[in-house]
């Protein structure tokens, strides 16, 4: 963390994207359409491609020196396999630049050419996917959450697996159909058994009538390990590029019906909305905190040496509906996950799985234990039995065309704040057939 | 089909890349490593980026024109994505170019110095994944293997769910260790349940005991649909680009520990094999059959215009063990399957799910009903009880380290076979931990 201040105007207190925090997106413009890398400060983009191209952050930075191209990609991958400590080196120059006062801050500062092609206010630029995804695996990390959601459809008695304290569950999700805050979210059709309790089974294909979404974070790898060699515990953080805000919509019809036995399916792979910055694992190195305790000793290969393994993000989310009122239904704390990413990455990979540079994790739902601290409708609504209120005499189950779903997340206190923007999606109507 | 012969020395009758084949993979040579699309024919590569370099595949096939730098990629993704009418063309017109007496032949026929360069013995090619894989997904499409395993795993009675008549049951599977035939797959560890019996349950890690082989098909898409945009059961053909063997190894021990209820992890995404050599679909037309009936009346959207949606392609699996000695252990079809490829890609799509370009989609284990006719060995030895009989005085119940599997599968007679060469790993020893 840091108390000092940006020359850059606009640097507010209550940013999310303070000097403490640095993260990098990809961005373009209208008067370049191309992607190119950038960081965010206060309310505005540091174009990374224009400063690099006239200021070399390799002569800054010397890991940089002979990779500065990494700067001049549509995505950040090339950045992210370059490895945690150059990460390091490259956001604490960065920040430096933008420090009032530091050494290297005049080459920016002063530079009026420079300074008006490569700061740019955040409302002129328009955000893409900040890496490609080559597999998404999708973890059950909340506990809380596993626990609510397999009571329901399972009964409490089974509603988690015996394996469940053994081994962070997950599987395979859908990368292709990954998108950026802000695209747009189309109500899927599917199979579904409008009378669930009815003999023999007769499932109709209809619009999603259940569309909910799911609070969880996202991680991103940065360095590969080889096919057959997996990555132990001790190594696992050097893996981590960065994180992000996750909405992984899940249409809770579809997926009851479809999910036994091989998992959720067409239920998940319409689509999953990311925030658009990464926030670099350094970053957020300052919230580190306890997760939900395991009671379970748990195999070697998942051992950690520290106790405080899970980061104390803040989260929140809104349902805007569509009159325009916005009520906030869920706060809950990132910390409220039972096995942490290092964990994840030591267990994928313990059989010998590769990952690749920009491969990403999935938290799981992040639910608390209270009733406004739960990570999805369907948990809100208890099943789509009880009301959830909104502003404007409003209520849902689950949500409604026309709606948004704005997840927030933030860290840290005034002038120092970490935080990831919005991860946004409004939901349209399905596909006329 | 053709009963033209070539004039390529070394076609034999017997060979599987016959004229009526003509199936596309990606080569690199000592002489030059760099990976480049090719054609097989009996024992020789046709090299496509010497042979479009010197004689413009363009003049030949007014499509390709334009785009003749497909066959200058490292992945015949950019090939692929040209679609089917594409494919059509340029396979007609390398068919015409080899066959003895055609109208084309002379063009490379007589052209010593290119000849020299582009036709190429299969023994001295090294064989590289064809595409560039961005989402894998495996189906279960064998009804009598997903009925015998699931018998295993939860009993008869709940073998197959009430859902899997009405849909093909898919999940995601891992893109990133899909590997191309030849690649040496390491036993993976894993958490085990050496008593499954005993309660409460107390997994061990260690390497899998019950490492096990899956004969299935994989199928790859060509032109992407958006997300958002379902393909619809009458264009699902024209998604297609063409076909390969896929053996999706499988870790029974670890599977039946951590597969519930989020379906197969780690126990799947250690390796995955693929034969290197493409079948367009346009090659595989000849051989449509039907297959396993589905009595249940399918929904709208998969419903099929014809009747013959399977391929009966002949598949068999060898096991060579370390001492050498090689057991044919199955003779199947690939026409066991209950769903077609546009089946599942009606399906996956259903809800707005994109299919991008090299996308792989697999078939599920495909086993008859005899015992002779299974595609695993958890099926051949009883779920592990029952051993197979191998040459040598040997047997097995699943794979030991050194063991080679082998798939092989081919179509139609003598001198117009269409096959796809083999599909062949063999599995060393666990990491030392």
């Amino acid at each position: 963390m840091t108390s000092s201040s940006s020359w850059v105007p606009g640097v507010t207190p209550d940013t999310p994207f303070s000097l403490a925090n640095i993260p990098f997106g990809i961005i373009s413009t209208k008067d370049d359409p191309t992607p190119r890398p950038a960081v965010a400060i206060g309310s505005h983009a540091l174009d990374l491609e224009a400063l690099n191209g006239e200021s070399s952050l390799g002569e800054i930075v010397p890991e940089l020196k002979g990779h500065e191209n990494v700067f001049q990609q549509t995505t950040l991958n090339a950045f992210a396999a370059l490895g945690r400590p150059v990460h390091q080196q490259v956001r604490k120059a960065l920040r430096d630049l933008l420090t009032a006062g530091s050494s290297h801050a005049a080459k920016l500062q002063e530079n009026e050419e420079l300074k008006q092609k490569a700061l740019i206010p955040l409302g002129q630029v328009k955000m893409h996917m900040p890496m490609a995804i080559g597999d998404y695996t999708d973890f059950y990390a909340g506990y809380h959450h596993a626990f609510a959601v397999g009571s329901m459809f399972r009964g409490p008695a089974a509603a988690l697996q015996p394996n469940y304290t053994h081994l962070p569950v997950g599987y395979h999700g859908r990368a292709s159909s990954i998108v950026v805050s802000g695209t747009p979210v189309r109500r899927p059709w599917g199979q579904i058994l409008l009378d669930p309790t009815a003999e023999p089974k007769q499932p109709t294909t209809a619009p999603c009538r259940r569309l909910d979404f799911e609070l969880e974070l996202g991680c991103f790898i940065s360095t590969p390990n080889e096919q057959g060699t997996p990555v132990g515990i001790g190594e696992a953080e050097d893996h981590i590029f960065g994180y992000v805000l996750l909405n992984d919509w899940s249409a809770r019809d579809i997926q009851s019906w479809e999910y036994v036995p091989l998992g959720p399916f067409n239920s998940k792979n319409f689509a999953s909305t990311i925030s658009p910055w990464v926030v670099l694992a350094d970053a957020l190195e300052p919230f580190r905190a306890k997760g939900i305790e395991n009671k379970t000793p748990v195999q070697d290969y998942m051992k950690e040496a520290k106790a405080e393994t899970a980061i104390d993000i803040s989260l929140e989310v809104d349902i805007t509906t569509p009159e325009g009122d916005t009520t906030t239904i869920t706060r809950t704390s990132a910390k409220q996950l039972m096995w942490s990413f290092p964990q994840m990455i030591a267990h994928h990979t313990l059989g010998g799985c590769n990952m690749r540079t920009g491969d990403m994790l999935g938290s799981g739902t992040i639910s608390g234990t209270e009733p406004g601290e739960r990570g999805s409708l369907l948990e809100l609504s208890e099943g789509g039995k009880k009301d959830v209120m909104l502003y404007g005499m409003d209520m849902r189950r689950f949500l409604k065309d026309g709606d948004t779903v704005t997840i927030r997340g933030v860290c840290g206190g005034n002038g120092e704040k970490v935080g990831f923007g919005e991860c946004t999606g409004r939901i349209y109507s399905a596909v006329q057939r």
